[in-house]
């Protein structure tokens, strides 16, 4: 382990180094079909293999009770997770979901944000099978772990782009972000993109698709396009170029845009937790239906580019450049 | 759904009222081998059977840093899950660690809480394989879950004890109880109670023991050795009577009641976190290694009685009565 992060505070290293300072030196046992740094970790039982995540979310961090109903956070703390199985190929089954509540918290306030999880689990014949619930002093925390099954296919891993790859997306991307900008201004709408943010719509059935005609990678894009892209290009040890033209700006994000003075393709580019999906495809592959193309898998240096420039910024991009 | 439940506070129900709450009207898919309500949750994948089990740790809560070092929490975290998957009958794999971690935290003490949980696993030969870290302005939260497998096996469920089976104990019970006694009340020592607390010492081989040696059901002692096998009793529809002579009062226990002029029993009866397992077993069977009977399950009165006697006291046990 490398004890120089070890004596950094949390508040001083990304989440990323956190997890490196965390899980360095862990052991791999052989039934560990793939273990810590993809969406899910793989195991393998005596006559199958069974993936499973973990999500967590913090009230503040990363909902308001104010901007988010129980439901909705039910329904996003299980899209996150089930997002991140079928981006590993996986078939979701089961929901596990532990809970801290403030003791002022109404019981059915925990009970719709179960119904939320399990309306989300629905949608993929999944179920809620366990949990724990403790009362807390602090903020609400609620953190799911998702289970499903390989059903005897190989996992969609983070590191198999290979250059001449097409990268394609599907999926609404930058909404949640730019609901986000709405309310955090003030607005209650465009409504639509409000509700993005408090339950999103996981193209899940894009998804398995997807697994079922070869894709090469798989990542659900939860922390930003350009941040999960790059998670696929430093896995793959490739190079990601992305073409700004065939990024698809939605209507009610260049709407919205308009009336903020924003960048639109920001959103798009960094905004998180739509739970859209990015795959990478052979380069002579027919894409399946709902993706569509948005740049291609090079050789050239490991890292993601736009338009074959760095992307440059804060959160990856800025629009004014160089 | 009891809606009636629904608008009570969290401060005003008991964690088994909230579950119901919440729990109530959730599907159970065919693929749900085991659903909510026993010690871990058991799915059936395409080939095999995996047990899942969840349990948050909440600063304040459950442990204080000022009394249990990083490790310790992870080693608790983990032998809380670990020993659920045990009393199941399941072969442990896997844990997943999520936590909620204060920005001014440290990261090493972060990455010793998984170390911890990982040295915990050690004794199963389980691994971390996964988890989400996230900053909080709240105390920590850490919430693990754990997975196993069948291995062909049928689970070890709560409500398989029959009236004519022996009532059986394996480990250390009432030593956690004592420890938190001896802090709460400013003093450091007897060491051994202290950490006893921090570290439970699971007695997994035996439980594993009890397993191949068809116990007819297990629990690990986590809520209190009275309310522990009154889970089983109701979900056996069974009576269950201690013999009170029969329990083992370990000699800290002795000395340590004697200091603080208590009933070394009431540990024993009402002190949960040591993870100690009971079970039940035919009343024929010969108890496998370490387990010693303490009582039995008869055909009355669904519930738990000491000597014959309806337990007394706020947590469930009053030595001066009736």
């Amino acid at each position: 382990m490398d004890r120089s992060t070890r004596i950094r505070r949390v508040s001083q290293v990304n989440e990323f180094d956190l997890i490196d300072t965390i899980t360095s030196g862990l052991p791999v046992p052989d039934f560990v079909a793939l273990g810590i740094g993809d969406d899910a970790a793989v195991v393998d039982l005596s006559g199958s293999q069974v993936v499973a995540c973990t999500d967590m979310l913090i009230e503040g961090r990363h909902f308001r009770k104010a901007w988010s109903s129980a439901e909705d956070i039910g329904h996003r703390v299980a899209a996150a997770n089930l997002a991140d199985l079928v981006a590993m190929g996986a078939a979701p089954l089961a929901l596990m979901v532990a809970m801290a509540i403030p003791v002022e918290t109404e019981t059915g306030w925990a009970a719709d944000v179960i119904d939320g999880v399990q309306a989300e689990a629905d949608l993929l014949g999944a179920a809620v099978i366990g949990g724990d619930t403790n009362s807390t002093d602090g903020p609400i925390v609620i953190s799911a772990t998702a289970l499903g099954d390989m059903r005897g296919r190989n996992p969609i891993r983070r590191s198999g782009a290979r250059p001449g790859d097409q990268v394609a997306l599907v999926g609404r991307q930058g909404w949640a972000a730019a609901g986000l900008t709405v309310l955090s201004r003030g607005f209650r709408s465009p409504r639509v993109l409000v509700d993005a943010l408090r339950r999103p719509n996981v193209p899940y059935e894009a998804g398995i698709a997807a697994a079922a005609a070869g894709a090469t990678s798989m990542i659900d894009v939860s922390d930003g396009l350009l941040a999960d892209l790059g998670h696929i290009a430093d896995a793959s040890g490739v190079g990601i170029d992305i073409e700004s033209d065939a990024l698809r700006v939605d209507e009610p994000l260049k709407d919205t845009a308009v009336a903020f003075t924003m960048d639109p393709l920001s959103w798009v580019l960094t905004g998180g937790e739509d739970h859209s999906l990015a795959a990478t495809f052979p380069g002579d592959a027919s894409l399946p239906e709902s993706f569509y193309r948005i740049g291609r898998v090079i050789g050239d240096k490991v890292g993601v580019t736009v338009d074959g420039n760095e992307p440059r910024g804060a959160r990856g991009w800025r629009h004014f450049g160089p």
